[in-house]
């Protein structure tokens, strides 16, 4: 087995996807097979989001969860499947919700076949993932699920409320990336411990470990959206400050910055409508105050922490894989 | 226990719904105390829609269906809630994509909070009440309640698909209303059913009767749009056409009317917008080719159906009151 993930030495993001692509490439067949409704404008929409050139990462740490405690399984390969499926119904919200016209660079569902159409799919994902979830007669992986699904609305509500607010608090703003973010992908890492056999207090160790690396995901996307540049993200930069949400760079900034600069970003805010002078000036005092240095120190801990989980798992490639996707969650660029 | 159902002797809908008040009093104990999202917003809304008069026909149905073949219990009350919340979280969406501004004469929620919130408190409502009805760890409940919410959002891509085309045959148009509206109705039966004790074979009639009751209830919702008055039904005469939902009253006409009738609908359908000088020609076309009273008896013939799988169900004082409420569904004025 020269390709196996068990005898290669694998030191990059690169080498997992590669180690792991057959499994990756059954959970796009999944993808394809299972979303087979009889309304042809639901297969077609579906499709083209979840053929968009995600990256998999959930399905990834499902797979890898699975076997740190056990062998290979067609199971986790299909759960992958429906933990992406869940991931791409709040992906269709959301861009209604943002009135997002650019995902990865294409063309959104909502701007191909309007708001309706998207809200309907991601209806029809939720329950798409809910109804084969229950096929498996696992009561664990139905509630691991289902409540992922509602605290993901409920980040999404929270959000909502603190759009445009510049005086929400740190606690706060974590809270909602924990619930929008982190909680789908602590599901996933829970979901596999459970279907790999791993005992009560290991599945609970796995979900910390899922919900400190959502956190840095989700850390990384705030700066993300200050530092990349439009090509690369396939989105314009500053796409959050643009529509009201403040990140934890910018809370950073009306925290740190100089009374005149606070004021200055609170004026811009205000004005709700942030023009490339304004992101200019933003950017400058981000840099300035070092808050995108504040914010990647507090996604490093994050994923400190997610390793401090891996270190109570017996040593196997599968766990060195996973301590592999954790810093990966701090240095992608996409 | 003078007024137990047990014993009084019920003939209308109204000593149907006297007769379980406590039962339903309860279901709504339960729908206050099931909400408890952290997020105030999310109560806020969710509480405003669900507490806007709604009748509880699906909790009343859930309930009867167990009583058909075992004791009262408190079980069916709380699935009873949890239903009501997966009806009203398509409410929240329905009023989103049909731009609703009324609902039961009041002003609908996303008027009152806007749009995102509608679709995310929708969510919420989804993903709790799958949740909570994960906790009963009964595999029969998860399955039919998220092959029931599949079977929704599908039905509302088909609508989507139709709307505008006033060439959609009556199998489509039914197999549309079956999805978006009967699909949970029977889905509340067999739920009853299983918490009941029901044999699969039971519990499968009592899905089949739930789903002839179902199509019953939308073809006279259909009807109700082109007969009551506003202030009766909380919105306007003839919003589906305004909207243009070719519902079956019009779907008769297109097919019985005279070529000059027909085209003239055509044209008030392309033109897009329904005055009132197009509405009230519209209106006496659908008595002079008889299409309500078509539809009337397409649905009386659902109800016979239903009655017809009831006469399988040994006497009760439940089976009694399901056949009152499957009369209930073409005699109901609102």
């Amino acid at each position: 087995m020269p390709n196996s993930p068990a005898v290669r030495i694998l030191s990059t993001m690169e080498d997992v996807w590669d180690a792991y692509r057959e499994d990756l490439q059954e959970v796009e067949y999944q993808i394809r097979q299972r979303i087979h409704s009889e309304v042809p404008l639901i297969n077609t929409v579906a499709m083209q989001i979840l053929s968009s050139g995600g990256k998999r990462i959930r399905p990834l740490l499902l797979i890898l969860c699975a076997r740190l405690f056990g062998y290979p399984s067609k199971e986790s390969l299909i759960l992958g499947s429906l933990i992406e499926y869940i991931h791409t119904a709040t992906l269709l919200h959301d861009d209604v919700l943002d009135e997002a016209d650019l995902r990865r660079g294409k063309q959104t569902a909502r701007q191909l076949w309007g708001n309706h159409a998207s809200i309907l799919v991601g209806d029809y994902l939720y329950s798409q993932a809910m109804h084969q979830i229950a096929a498996f007669h696992n009561h664990g992986f139905n509630e691991v699920l289902a409540d992922a699904c509602r605290k993901m609305a409920e980040g999404e509500v929270l959000q909502l409320c603190a759009n445009h607010r510049s005086d929400i608090t740190e606690p706060e703003y974590l809270q909602i990336i924990e619930y929008k973010t982190a909680t789908l992908i602590a599901a996933a890492c829970k979901i596999g411990a459970i279907i790999g056999g791993a005992s009560p207090s290991e599945q609970a160790a796995l979900y910390r470990f899922g919900m400190n690396l959502g956190m840095a995901f989700q850390l990384t996307d705030d700066l993300l959206d200050y530092e990349a540049d439009g090509s690369r993200l396939g989105k314009p930069l500053g796409q959050d400050i643009r529509q009201g949400m403040i990140t934890l760079p910018l809370l950073h900034l009306l925290k740190t910055g100089s009374p005149q600069d606070q004021q200055r970003i609170r004026t811009y805010l205000a004005a709700g409508s942030i023009g490339d002078f304004e992101m200019a000036d933003i950017m400058a005092m981000l840099r300035q105050y070092d808050s995108l240095t504040y914010v990647l120190d507090r996604s490093r801990e994050y994923v400190d922490a997610a390793q401090r989980v891996l270190d109570l798992i017996p040593v196997c490639s599968a766990k060195h894989s996973l301590a592999i996707v954790a810093c990966f969650m701090i240095q992608r660029d996409q």
